[in-house]
């Protein structure tokens, strides 16, 4: 437990659910009365928004790998500490889509220096781990199918179908790291019997 | 010597007259013959500059000290990648208006632990430090005059005139930190006797 309240997020490769799952968790719980907010990563606070444009707006300048440590560590730092904890302290359960997992995985897990430094920087400046983390898999193949569905809008990342086994990879290695918080959860069954699941494994966590 | 060129940086409080006189060195330089860059942080590179609009833009969201110390280290891994370290490895002479001195004496001065954070950032994702630095020296009283004197688009330091004492001795502190690269200059003398001391000085660098 973090405070009184309970830090839940999702992880996982674009194309697996997590955004929709975050909000099905975040509306099941209100029905059921708890005090929850759903909230999302990099960005959750107006100042780490404008981080989060920073960021996705590549058009003048590509960052580098360190730069984009840097800014998603910034953002997370704001919406940490404006957001996160004071929710937490009040007792509320937090629903956050990606947090530090996303980080370790898309800037650090084909670059163990950079993971070092990731951690390092988390360790330090950060400082608060989720309680529970669930970990939405998805064959690659079929998460690509769906990235393709949300249209032109989303098709900014050219290379990303060569990363994609990778990064998969690389957050069910998060898994077996944090035994403890992860969950990995087939994001191929139906949206119903997966939020089910999750509601599940998240009531234990409030017992 | 960095590279086979020459990073020279300047530093001190609001109002020394540093942006002068860096352009004066710079200009002094390429007309005799030298060839030099002027660059200034935070920015320098159309990434960084940015950067610095989010740094300086505080009006929906006051950045913490931490917040500010990783969009700093941002902006400048960006702007050593794409901009010093080039000019440097083509010999160019790089005089760059504040750089992570500033950053140690405004965000790390008064709180010995951000002071280790920053330095080591600085060691482990910059990597790069100055040759010559210009620490430029004034008592408040005159350096605030100065900065009155700029009007109201400048006027966006509200508490700046409690620290400004602090400040002044944080600079100092680290020229006797890094003696062998950093030069106290009064900056309380006419601009073009400070031109010529700062000239003379970066001469004996380049023999």
């Amino acid at each position: 437990m973090n405070g009184n309240g309970l830090f839940i997020t999702f992880e996982g490769i674009d194309g697996t659910g997590k955004t929709t799952q975050a909000a099905m968790l975040a509306d099941r719980l209100h029905a059921d009365g708890y005090d929850s907010i759903k909230t999302r990563e990099p960005g959750g606070t107006a100042g780490a928004e404008k981080i989060r444009e920073l960021l996705i707006n590549v058009a003048e300048s590509k960052w580098s790998n360190e730069v984009e440590i840097l800014l998603l560590t910034a953002a997370r730092h704001e919406h940490v500490e404006k957001k996160i904890v004071p929710a937490l302290e009040s007792g509320k359960i937090v629903v956050c889509d990606r947090y530090v997992d996303s980080t370790r995985v898309y800037q650090g897990h084909s670059d163990s220096g950079m993971r070092d430094c990731i951690d390092a920087l988390h360790e330090r400046i950060i400082g608060k781990s989720p309680d529970l983390t669930f970990i939405l898999d998805l064959p690659p193949r079929i998460a690509l199918e769906r990235i393709g569905k949300r249209g032109p809008a989303d098709a900014y990342l050219d290379s990303y179908g060569d990363r994609i086994d990778s990064l998969r990879q690389g957050f069910l290695d998060l898994a077996r790291e944090f035994p403890n918080r992860c969950i990995v959860v087939d994001a191929s069954l139906p949206a119903k019997k997966i939020a089910e699941l999750i509601r599940v494994e998240a009531m234990k966590r409030m017992q």
